[in-house]
């Protein structure tokens, strides 16, 4: 089967290898029909290995490069391993891409994106930019007929949102910022509206995510070149909003999400960082300000899918381009590298 | 009567001044027996106005310097002003410091030391380093006959332990680390003990405060100028301590502070910071830590004084001098500056 295949920065090679075989017990096998390109697999094209393991294999999965990128897929299930109960071939579903002990600390409390082992699907161990792929059973979330399967490619990185506005413990009728209107700033919005926020502001300078922002549901969008977003928020929320989502992961706009929380408010970082910020932590102690960090998602899948099935959430505008798997890497990565801001989501036919 | 009045940077002058008049409705008049010497009040003099208004008049008070400082004591209710229910003349006291709006948003949820006026006793109006204080009746907490006034003069620091403790939800049988074993940090291992911390560990340098800690109630101390604490404290804790809490306020404290708590961990910021610190904050999105921060106390000290009272929680080994007001610079605040270690909590008798 044909596949695209990390083999270090800057070289991904569309190739043909063996196809998975039978899953073994507990494991299944999904044909795979859309596969997004997330910034992590950006990330790891322009500077990896970043969670790629290259030396050491994976404390999990015993895996190192080359691997097989992928994880934001849907697909249909072709063949299940022994003891599988929960799915069976013929099942459309929308994986998640945790794959995990289950015996650590935090797996026991179900926050399994913690485990200590984590084993992200298509960054630890081979993923979804192939025409089939193995998971464990424990992954398969079952999508409805009527959900198409570029749609339902979405619930991953949508899922990261809605965990983002979780860990944020917003109420109805609070108001939250989001700032970055990139796949996971965007399903942020849209998951913030969903749990009831009053307002919804997103702070972003890239013109066209600016218009999606609105889109999908921003109340509005500030740009920090055309004016000072922390005095215009903080004016129009009585003084600072009661959550912040940082989804961009610069240590510039780090110090501008504190700042644009209230007092006692909590700022969640769902962003990943190059470099360390620098923060004067009286930020905290003056005002009891919160600031928690996300990372994935822990059981938001089936919720994720309901929302999006209902129409609640139309993640439909994060869909920017469509592109077979083999012009993954000039349609997709390099179109990404090269026009990162015209570009949410590029879905990929790996057949 | 005397008091101890701040000028300006190393300019606190002992001096008489007029006596407060007959308290105004809704505050009472306290007789001062102790009072302690704080940190802030430590820090004004060596480097401020930090909190003390200078210039603009305080938006709650219109008060500005000179002031007399003042903040951590007892005394004796001498008279009350109109409409005073809550406490009569010859009540036996401990007042809280925080004099606020209670219109603020905060205030309506008694988180009352963010009152976007607050206005500290001491700090931002006249204080205790006084033989009279006059205070509003909101801040008064009667303490019993049998707790000495020495002791009582404790309540207000170890309030802002205890308060540290409640942010940082500690339950019963978690780890917790405080890093810093000044007065703060003495009364956030006494209150995390009260709270049923399976362990409490101390991370501090002084080999004065190390046996202060350790006399407190710590399980032990950790030097990092002897060992890696952190690695220690990982060892000890199967990966990192379900809470942290951070009384220094320093910017080498901070990022050592973050990598004690484990993965979903919670930290809480104590300290007051001289400046920024430089923290890559993948140290929260990979983990999902909390920090929070901390400030002063609200509604702590009814509960201050009811462990106190019962001897829960002994605070005396934390009194390490007692002086006159006429002594208060040179066997006060030059006796800290120079033997900051060997110091902790120095009372100061106004009479
Ligand atoms: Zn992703
Ligand atoms: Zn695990
Ligand atoms: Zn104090
Ligand atoms: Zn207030």
């Amino acid at each position: 089967m044909k596949a695209a295949v990390w083999y270090g920065k800057k070289d991904i090679r569309v190739m043909d290898v063996p196809e998975p075989p039978a899953p073994p017990a507990g494991w299944v096998k999904v044909k795979v029909h859309w596969c997004g390109i997330c910034g992590s697999d950006l990330h790891e094209y322009i500077a990896g290995p970043i969670f790629i393991p290259v030396e050491t294999p994976h404390a999990l999965t015993g895996d190192t490069a080359p691997l097989i990128l992928g994880h934001e897929f849907s697909g249909e299930v072709v063949e299940v391993g022994a003891g599988v109960a929960n799915v069976k071939a013929g099942d459309r579903v929308a994986p998640d891409a945790c794959q995990v002990c289950w015996e650590c600390a935090r797996c026991k409390e179900h926050r399994y994106s913690l485990c200590e082992k984590l084993a992200f699907t298509g960054l630890m161990t081979d993923g979804a930019f192939a025409e089939y792929v193995n998971v464990p059973a424990y992954t398969i979330y079952k999508i409805p007929d009527h959900l198409p399967y570029d749609t339902a490619a979405l619930v991953e990185p949508l899922a990261v949102g809605f965990h983002a506005v979780r860990q944020s413990k917003l109420q109805l009728g609070d108001t939250a910022v989001v700032v970055g209107a990139g796949t996971i700033g965007l399903g942020t919005v849209m998951a913030a509206k969903a749990a009831g926020a009053s307002r919804v502001y997103c702070v972003e300078v890239a013109k066209a995510r600016k218009e999606l922002a609105l889109q999908v549901g921003a109340d509005a969008v500030f740009d920090p070149n055309e004016l000072d977003v922390v005095a215009k928020i903080k004016e129009l929320t009585n003084g600072g909003a009661d959550v912040v989502i940082e989804c961009v992961g610069s240590d510039r706009s780090t110090p501008v999400a504190v700042e644009l929380a209230r007092s006692a408010g909590r700022v969640v970082i769902a962003g990943i960082y190059e470099k360390a910020t620098s923060l004067n932590f009286n930020a905290l102690s003056f005002t009891e300000r919160e600031i928690v960090g996300c990372l994935a998602y822990y059981g938001e899948f089936a919720a994720c899918i309901d929302l999006i099935s209902d129409g609640r959430i139309d993640v439909k505008p994060m869909i920017t381009g469509r592109i077979s798997i083999d012009d993954i890497v000039e349609k997709g990565f390099e179109e990404l590298v090269n026009r990162k801001e015209q570009n949410i989501k590029i879905l990929v036919k790996p057949f």
